[in-house]
């Protein structure tokens, strides 16, 4: 057993409280080294009293390439915990495993072994608030995201801008403006409570000139495009009395270059109040400069010169805009906030948000923009959930990419579930597409099946899945901003029976939830080219296949059951990117 | 090349600013496996623009058993850091590390190679105030720790208890009192500026029933057994006056249960102001009674009913801790807190202390205890050291331990430099004894030879050394609380040796302190049995030799310079236990 490739952490994704009264463990070995692990622990200072050492013995969970990943989970865990993993290889050699190094013993260790070795892992103090924790309803929710201007027109808001006309496959310019509103979005909760929709999140709603409003002029201001401070109340209030919960864009990282404060800078230079609120490297401010190769006369978004960033270092710009955080928890009762650009914003002023919500609302959700791997801000005392970016590409990978790669994309996907706590993984906010990225339909080569096949394995992984305005009527839509294109109303069939698709898709999500969600997953390829997906949980069981050719499939296996799903299922055989989905029991 | 033995991971000890405009970054990689490592990086936005990326060739910095550590500084990092690993392999394979794997490239990449990959490693945008930064003067300080009542007696103050006779190797008892006091401290800072201390670190001196005074019953008050508050304003005072810092023991952890807060408890149960302050399982909390295998009826320290544990997750709990963390930083100027079982309290009590430390005094120095492992404090938003026990292990085990077990010992002694950021690392406390331990004395079997040997390996450490009161004349003591008896202050000629050996030793660390802590270190053993040591930075190198047989030793090597240190030394040659260190010019 090579000692090198053991991996564990304590205070981290491999140990963490998942509930305050169940401790996980996890221990990454090299792959197919090892033919047992247990964890032994206790009580540190009960040790020094001649107590024993529990013992339990772990679950090999996740599989990639080069690892093996063991799990268990321990009810009830002593507050300062003590533990040591205890490894038996495949020749039968026993080692005991602890925070300094992997030592040889000659069989299980004793109770006096354990007792006389001075450096188990601990956990100092198990404190529940130190410790990752979701809101429940997060961890239960099918999501829709909504580019509010391309969502619904009410025709009851008066215009400022030329409206494009509400076309079907209209393709909007960069600047366009359709007037979909909050109003709008008022009148079609019913029709997303159909669907079976359980969370809404809003891209930016205040006071902005454009028609993404990413470059805000007032926090404080619903933009009147949309509406007014009264009509957001009444999408909250009409939506959670249909079981919704409504999440709005926190556009923290930078201002819009037409705000009043902005504006004061650029007239007072440092003789403004706002001056030190922002990243002003020489004076003037009032248009973008490049002063060298690394430095420009103030930092922006990018290279966006309406789009200065604030310093949200600094206390008072702190403070003002966790004042906008709370102001609209508290005027108009929203569940949770998505944190646009969220990585480049200090982690200082995250844990103040963090805690500047909790406050008012303890069961508030949080979810960063980052598209990388974000362990930083996952840790607990910042956000929630991430927008799961990876997850996006690890299924692209295995739907759209090359047969060749899709072991590889298996790989990823254990990979990315050991990355976070399994509470957290269960609070991701998963999505195939969104307002910044190509859609679905058009990745997909506007191949439906393919499409409602990969949205079938996204609703089947842990996290929160979330389908963006327009998916489920297949709207097509290259990268931005052609993937923001008004949404029909007039109904075709095709509309219509991709609806159903989706609401029955939904419907299974919520019968199966915590299945799904705290389930035990393992993906496999079959020789013919499909991809098998067991979830097991107890007596519990789900079994999905999954048809990644371009040609039809008879199954190698077959269930005892009835499908609960499926897509181009018959009789053992599926269609081309036909899938199907069976719940079983355990034996 | 074995990619699974590959580790980096951003925002952690393998990528953070060590100073404002530097940034450091490492990889681990299998140990012989990589011929070279180039870091390949550039400010993400300017990728997308067309800008070619930077390149730096990582330094191999560390080895142990089982790794390599690559090591680079990065001025004037940009802000938005994207970076990649470039590795070639001893087969002449390059290989590109990602954020999701390892890929072979045909050769060096291209910059349209890098610009078309989209999973480079990020720090998304470079905060300074989210890194770990210790003061300055906290990585130039030769501690000094002191148990008051063990000191020196002014015999200023008025008994409260029997005192013990203040005699050389006196051996206390657990309850003995010996009357030591803060002007004691006072009367010596003379002598402690003498032998170059530059921090003074006192163990409790708040109000309590004991002679250790951890179980306290005032936090706002000196105890009378050691002065007032106008004696350690006054100390600070004249401290500061000679150069010395001041820092002082916060027992956060647990109150002592004589306290008024405590006692109120006990009166009133459930109707006590303080009671939600405290962990209480079960009335009445008079005493401690364990309810079942698990619980108590209420939560101690260890199993000490003396010191009832807070709950330092209830807001006024807390705010009550930081008054007083604040009030004595106010009225006293101290320059730092040592935390008492820091490790078993919550990780948001110590990010509030952190930052009610950090705004009344911005080079405060903040040091827990905590035995084991302890990235989870010294992230940079609680703690900037660890009472470093590990190394105290590592040191130990080479000076003390088995000769077959050195080699192990430096490895260890190499991955706890990894452990930490470097700028970290140059932070520790680093202590070979404390009034938690033996004394070094005892631990060296009362060898003055290898006592001094140890010390002077602690003095070429990273790392700001401690010295336990009473080092300084090889006091003799057992565990706990042997090795608390009182300081003689008639002092032997073997005292004053002694002392000499500890002035110049200090003297030494002064002089070289820059390069001790900043340089690279490397260690080896020599086949003669003598343990070499290396440190190099720029045209700078420190060289030393230790002899750890108890037999005489010729050097094979010789060093062209004269020794700057050195006891046991003479034309090549080292007596039992001796050592020399050497200053040379690199070429």
């Amino acid at each position: 057993m090579q000692a090198a490739l053991l991996y564990h952490q304590p205070e981290s994704e491999y140990a963490y409280l998942y509930a305050e009264d169940c401790l996980h463990l996890r221990l990454r070995v090299g792959k197919g080294q090892v033919a047992q692990v247990k964890v032994y622990y206790q009580e540190v200072f009960k040790t020094l009293e001649g107590t024993d050492y529990y013992s339990q013995t772990m679950t090999l969970w996740e599989q990639d390439r080069d690892f093996d990943y063991y799990q268990v989970a321990i009810a009830n865990p002593p507050k300062r915990f003590e533990y040591y993993f205890v490894i038996e290889d495949l020749a039968g050699q026993t080692y005991l495993y602890n925070e300094v190094d992997l030592y040889p013993l000659a069989g299980p260790p004793s109770q006096a072994d354990l007792r006389a070795n001075k450096d188990g892992f601990k956990l100092p103090y198990l404190h529940w608030s130190d410790h990752y924790q979701a809101p429940d309803w997060a961890k239960d929710t099918v999501w829709y995201q909504i580019f509010p201007d391309r969502f619904k027109r009410s025709g009851k808001i008066p215009n400022r801008h030329h409206l494009q006309d509400w076309e079907r496959d209209s393709r909007p310019d960069h600047d366009a403006f359709y007037g979909g509103d909050l109003k709008g979005i008022i009148q079609q909760l019913d029709y997303l409570q159909d669907l079976g929709i359980t969370g809404l999140y809003l891209c930016p709603i205040f006071d902005s000139s454009s028609n993404h409003k990413y470059n805000t002029h007032d926090y404080f201001k619903i933009d009147p495009d949309f509406g007014t401070k009264e009509d957001l109340k009444e999408l909250v209030t009409q939506a959670h009395q249909r079981g919704i919960k409504v999440i709005l864009d926190a556009v923290f990282n930078h201002i819009g270059s037409q705000a009043p404060i902005w504006q004061d800078v650029i007239a007072k230079g440092k003789k403004s109040d706002y001056y030190d609120w922002f990243h002003i490297n020489q004076l003037p401010v009032d248009k973008l400069r490049r002063l060298d190769d690394e430095t420009m006369n103030y930092e922006t978004f990018a290279f966006v010169p309406a789009m200065p960033k604030w310093k949200t270092t600094q206390p008072q710009a702190r403070d003002y805009l966790l004042k906008v955080t709370q102001y609209w928890i508290q005027e108009c009762d929203i569940d949770g906030w998505r944190l646009d650009v969220a990585n480049e914003i200090d982690h200082g002023f995250w844990r103040a948000f963090h805690q500047a919500c909790l406050a008012l609302k303890p069961d508030f959700y949080i979810v960063g923009e980052v598209w990388h791997r974000s362990q930083p801000w996952l840790q607990g005392d910042q956000f929630h959930a991430v927008m799961n970016y990876p997850l996006q590409e690890i299924i692209e990978g295995l739907f759209m990419g090359l047969e060749s790669n899709r072991s590889q994309w298996l790989d990823q996907l254990g990979r990315l579930r050991m990355t976070y706590r399994q509470s957290c993984s269960e609070a991701q906010f998963n999505l195939l597409d969104s307002h910044d990225t190509m859609r679905l339909f058009n990745k997909c080569g506007q191949n439906l099946a393919l499409m409602q096949a990969s949205l079938a394995f996204l609703f089947l992984q842990v996290g929160s899945p979330c389908i963006y305005y327009g998916t489920e009527i297949a709207m097509a839509g290259g990268d931005d901003p052609d993937c923001r294109r008004p949404m029909p109303w007039d109904f075709t069939d095709s509309d219509r029976q991709m609806q159903a698709f989706i609401q029955a898709l939904i419907s299974l999500r919520h019968s199966y939830n915590s299945l799904i969600n705290q389930g035990h997953h393992h993906e496999s390829l079959t020789s013919k080219g499909s991809l098998k997906l067991e979830i097991d949980q107890g007596p519990e069981r789900l079994l999905a296949y999954f048809n990644l050719r371009d040609e039809a499939l008879s199954l190698e296996e077959q269930s005892q059951s009835e499908p609960v799903f499926c897509q181009g299922y018959q009789a053992g055989t599926l269609t081309s990117y036909g899938f199907v989905v069976f719940a079983e029991l355990n034996q």
